[in-house]
């Protein structure tokens, strides 16, 4: 069922391109509520193919069918959530200054609103077949944005790829949206060439750190360069204070292993690194994980990677196995690795590297204290997760250190799971992501695929509906500095 | 006394970027009132010593008095607007979504709101001394967001840096803002240094195309890639249409003539080349151009590369010399150009660059309709200006060109003039910015120094206040996706 798709020639692309750039305008002159229309048109059409869908994903990702499904419902969840955003129109941040001799300086009318980018390449996730791949988050808020978007299929998925391709297409064609505004490449180099074509206006990508640095290293190159938003990568730490541990130890170790052993490890979001007090018992820990079956990874590649990554880890100086993970007929089994709080920061450039796949690192601290030492050695994470007690002394430095290195910051949770909801980030600092200011899921992933045009005393009929005196198409707006209103 | 700063060394930028890292936590956690309370005493400080700046940047920016006095108004203007920003608070996008068993995907209690990059490096401007330089409006919108600056001061205007850096450093420490949290360096290489050193958080830039984009470079390829948020160049199209011209040519050349000769040619929104039907009668604009006083140039290098960019046009095989500038005494007096629109296209790359500096160049086209054609020659503008009729038939289509290539789209006005308010674009796709999802004045300016941080789950004591129950600043927030309400 995983038979290679053709690369996708030069000619192709170029072709994919200018049917993309084409459709652009048009695309961005239909009406919020009709973009709306035709994103519940697809997400209703991978709901209906999930019978067939399911299987290919499950076949070309090694997932089980839960997790398959899940993965799609959250796929047109997101779909869906976005069609409200649309309708909703807050997103355009629309703006209304009268002219105002009063002002203070010279002001004439000028009412602003946001627009799209252009043809946005997205770039399919191994680890998400379905939310960040073909249909999925970066896809679905371009789309929503009014973007054009060519996918760049992952060599992991290519038939799950081509068969959601189908559908998209599909139903955005019942919905009268312009044809061109969706398209599938395939091939490492037909990827190379979208982000570097001089009609691609942005790129949505997530996958590793050296994939990632790569293409944006080509996107920023450009002779008119492009914002390239990129998930990299993100070792998630977690820290356990010693209130935390005493209260609560055996249920946190608990789900420490679930989430870092979560769909094998290859979570974005897995916990890669856990800090307890020295003294902790680890014994359940390692039972734990001695006991977790092995489960196959997504592809060979992911498991050549993995394997050389848990080798190297496990080799270093500074570490102790726990637990040896191995590969098996089954797939790998996971790896616990210990270290000390000084090795860490010691040995951090080594130690504090992204491992993807099921291998985890406890590291065992003398003085709480000394936890906030990490947030030297830390680079960008997409999570930092604080388990504590509400009176504990560490709580609320702990906490403002994730803030400073980190997207998103978890209280006496795990970081694996990320809600599909308006106040979510799913972003950070390099190398979390490549673009800090924004999220790849959540309402506000939108706003990465928009810029502000302001319109200056243009006359009522000229302006973009949206903008226009009377609010015909009732956005949000915010006029003459007050809060948005419809 | 435009004696030229000593170069700040490594060990001093060194120096000047560890107090500013150190004191971005602090200014961070600061009140935004009482960051708001801080620009205002920035504003009355600046307001308070005209009399002591003015002077000094007459001399250093060759611009008379009241050019001076009203730009320094606009800089306390721009930064009494932040203060106003930071009052009402929803620039902190502060969203909460409680906890929701039935929201469709898993769905903990997350909060969301910006919070500051940390250390900014700002580049003053030549052409702005007061408003795009030491205390304009990078600076203004970074230290409102919460993020130090350190400004690299333009060698155009050294002592107005190093006076107005005085008066901000002083009305800071009164405001009782951290010590470190602002500091003036001088020096190319410092400035080099700047944008590559590790504690440096994101870039302010104003300035040409080639040292801009070098900056820009080097931001990119850090180990850790940076966000650079640069103003670089455009040529500011305008478009006169045959029913424009019919009902009013002359008010319309006489406008040209105001807005392209203002302040020696030397605004980034400069109208560098505007349109106008074949057979048109230029002879008033001639005349209008032969008959204006010479101006002098910033710089000696700002009057050096003018030299050589209307040598080049007046030069070209394609353009044809109306009238001559010459340099004297006095400064430089106005070129006026001409081409048609043919050979315009045919050397669109020559021409459509921007000459910083007084010169302008008239293109006569046959068939209106054919000036849709100019869209596919014109990179990224700041500006494009349509002076038309409103039942024109081009209007609708040379405004939607406008907004497919600029920031701002101006309706029979001139795009010399950017209003300080909340709905201004001062931006574009490249090389007008580097950053066309962002605007460098109005409000929103705020945005670039902000990214997103979500808390999951985090008991109330330990949450910031503007995400806790209650709302005990009183910050407009979206709670569970309904729009923002104080």
């Amino acid at each position: 069922m995983t038979t290679a798709a053709p690369d996708t020639t030069p000619e192709e692309l170029d072709a994919v391109l200018e049917r993309a750039a084409a459709a652009a305008p048009l695309l961005a002159a239909l009406p919020a509520s009709e973009r709306a229309r035709a994103l519940r048109a697809v997400a209703d059409a991978l709901d209906g193919a999930a019978d067939t869908l399911v299987p290919v994903a499950m076949a070309e990702a090694h997932y089980p069918e839960a997790r398959c499904r899940g993965e799609l419902g959250r796929t047109t969840f997101q779909l869906r959530l976005f069609a409200d955003v649309l309708e909703e129109g807050e997103y355009l941040e629309a703006m209304i200054d009268p002219a105002d001799p009063d002002w203070g300086t010279p002001r004439p009318d000028v009412r602003r609103l946001l627009v799209p980018l252009g043809p946005v390449v997205v770039f399919g996730a191994s680890n998400f077949p379905f939310a960040f791949s073909t249909a999925g988050g970066d896809t679905a808020s371009a789309l929503a944005a009014g973007c054009p978007v060519v996918v760049k299929a992952h060599p992991g998925h290519p038939e799950l790829a081509r068969l959601t391709t189908e559908l998209v297409v599909a139903a955005l064609a019942e919905s009268e949206v312009p044809e061109g505004v969706f398209a599938l490449v395939n091939g490492f180099e037909a990827g190379r060439r979208a982000v570097t074509h001089p009609l691609t206006r942005a790129v949505g990508f997530t996958g590793s750190i050296p994939g990632g640095r790569a293409l944006y290293d080509l996107a920023v190159s450009r002779p008119e360069p492009i914002p390239f938003y990129g998930e990299l990568g993100s070792v998630n730490p977690v820290f356990v204070t010693r209130a935390a541990m005493a209260a609560r130890g055996a249920e946190i170790l608990d789900g420490y292993a679930g989430s870092a052993t979560l769909g094998a490890g290859q979570f974005c979001t897995k916990p890669g690194v856990v800090f307890v007090p020295e003294g902790a018992d680890l014994g359940a820990l390692v039972a734990d994980f001695e006991g977790r079956a092995a489960a196959p990874l997504l592809n060979d590649r992911v498991a050549e990677g993995f394997a050389r990554g848990v080798d190297a880890l496990s080799a270093h100086p500074a570490t102790e196995v726990l637990v040896r993970g191995r590969e098996g007929a089954e797939g790998w089994s996971p790896t616990l690795l210990r270290t000390g709080l000084d090795s860490l920061l010691e040995h951090s450039e080594d130690l504090l590297t992204e491992c993807f796949g099921p291998a985890t690192l406890v590291v065992t601290y003398p003085d709480e204290r000394r936890l906030l030492e990490v947030g030297g050695a830390l680079h960008g994470q997409l999570t930092v997760t604080v388990h504590g007690e509400e009176d504990d002394p560490m709580a609320p430095a702990l906490l403002a250190l994730g803030a400073s290195v980190a997207g998103r910051v978890i209280w006496n949770g795990w970081p694996t799971g990320v809600a599909v909801t308006h106040a979510m980030t799913h972003g950070g600092p390099y190398p979390a992501t490549t673009a800090s200011a924004h999220t790849s899921v959540g309402s506000t992933a939108i706003r990465r695929f928009l810029r502000p045009v302001t319109y200056q005393s243009v006359p009522q009929p000229l302006l973009p509906p949206e903008l226009r005196d009377g609010n015909p198409r009732s956005v949000p707006r915010r006029v003459n500095g007050a809060l948005p209103t419809e």
